[in-house]
């Protein structure tokens, strides 16, 4: 998200309001603010503004999917294309319970192969897109995936991503009365990403635990969603959950890419931050907020 | 520069030691102390140890050239370029005066038109660099540019590139004995860069100053070197570099692109970033260093 962020407007604690930074591109005048607010789940200020780059609408598209016999068969395959620097728009992993789930579900007007399936995304010009699919296409077979199926046409596109966007609701869909669902997300750095993928799903098996993986594996960041009986299995879901954050952070990567530290996730903060960025982190906002006013309970604590 | 940085290792004023974060691809794990330390000009910490992102040597290269009647075509140009998000590696522009220099310098071994020139660079597949030459190209026709000279070849490549290369060297070797050189650096947003350079091409001459103009116009970055005399020349060297200063900000643009504040443009700050993030700066530097011991003077004062 920070990546797409001009500036910010924020209020803050005693009601000032400012301005992150201008709009150049680049800029080198002073302390990186709008960095520091952005992602800050506001704790240091209320967004009233915010100004986004756009994108162009590529000249070319391709949405593009094929199956592999085992996750870690995917994720090599994620892994070798980011490593190799092929431009690709998107690269999503979904697991064979996530594609049984779907199927089930019957949302996307189409039946799915129930293994592990990776999505692509790819955008450019013609000549670059097609370049782009033959390596990609090339990484896969030396990872014993399936046929590449290429979609250059929007709506049969849409078909083709209807399964990713479906993912998180078919489950939510499958959840029996009364029963639950725990979404998390880690991240890793992407070569260590095969290991933690096959290690957290020989733990949902291991606990019996009725859970699905999606991963925007491109970027080493990957979602599990869990659905239990809150009465009975919360214990095991909590472990599993736990032990898949702490086996991120030791590898380097975060216990969170992208959902946010929230309350949930602040116990993990100093194992993954240390004390003293914890410390520093915690400077910045007495400084910024000292009443704690802003957001209060979230992140970290005084 | 802070889009290469994964991490940090920094010596806090207290001496505590802290690492800015692990090295997932994405986090949002707490505040983003990594985009705080990079650019803050040693003011918050010692940087010890920094682990940066590589990237990988393209299948494919290409340099290219051409010139441009005027500064505001060619400005005009590599707007439009930009805009399109057709992916350019580079885009530079120099001035007449810089290629003049360049040819009287001669360490280029080649001959070039003493015209306002933009450089580029691509990288991709094959097919994707001769497509975004050819859009490029199309560009270039459409604002009175001339030929547009490729090169794929490496060691043509540096011949080409070379004449960027010598740049600022060429016009520190133009300086006469007992003569300064001002350099300074300004971004805008992309679409006020014509009307900025062409604005400050004017003043370098209605003030009569011997200077040169570099940009790497895609980022709506450019620098201006004067060369003056040190006991006659000053003042309005100075009153040009701050009036092109003050006529970035006025277009939403910044006092420096990469070059930093420093000593010399904190009378800039309050202008650019307001009161208010001012204010907020300084309570971060006063909850980090107290006692204002990191490369004190710089930045900003408390």
């Amino acid at each position: 998200m920070k990546d797409w962020v001009v500036n910010l407007t924020v209020v803050l604690a005693d009601g000032r309001v400012i301005k992150t930074r201008q709009r150049p591109r680049k800029s080198s005048a002073g302390y990186n603010l709008n960095g520091l607010f952005t992602g800050s789940e506001g704790t240091l200020g209320f967004v009233t503004e915010a100004t986004l780059k756009l994108a162009r609408i590529p000249e070319e598209t391709g949405v593009a999917l094929t199956t592999f016999p085992t996750m870690r068969d995917a994720a090599n395959a994620a892994t070798q294309i980011v490593r190799e620097g092929i431009p690709v728009g998107a690269v999503e992993l979904m697991d064979d319970v996530q594609m049984v789930v779907i199927n089930k579900m019957g949302s996307t007007g189409r039946v799915w192969k129930e293994m592990p399936t990776l999505f692509f995304k790819f955008s450019g010009t013609k000549a670059g897109v097609q370049d782009n699919v033959e390596s990609v296409r090339k990484i896969i077979d030396q990872n014993k995936g399936g046929d590449l199926e290429v979609e250059k046409d929007k709506s049969k596109q849409a078909v083709l991503w209807s399964a990713r966007k479906e993912a998180f609701w078919s489950m939510l869909c499958m959840r029996e009365s009364g029963h639950e669902a725990w979404s998390t997300d880690v991240a890793v750095p992407i070569s260590r990403l095969p290991d933690l993928v096959e290690m957290s799903k020989k733990d949902l098996e291991k606990l019996g635990l009725f859970g699905s993986m999606l991963g925007h594996i491109g970027d080493g960041n990957f979602h599990e969603t869990i659905l239990y009986d809150g009465a009975k299995e919360r214990e095991q879901v909590s472990k599993c959950v736990h032990d898949m954050v702490h086996r991120a952070i030791e590898m380097e990567g975060t216990c969170t890419g992208e959902h946010g530290i929230g309350l949930g996730k602040k116990e993990f903060m100093v194992k993954e931050v240390g004390e003293g960025s914890l410390a520093v982190m915690r400077g910045i906002k007495n400084a910024l907020d000292p009443f704690w006013l802003m957001n209060p309970g979230k992140v970290f604590d005084p």
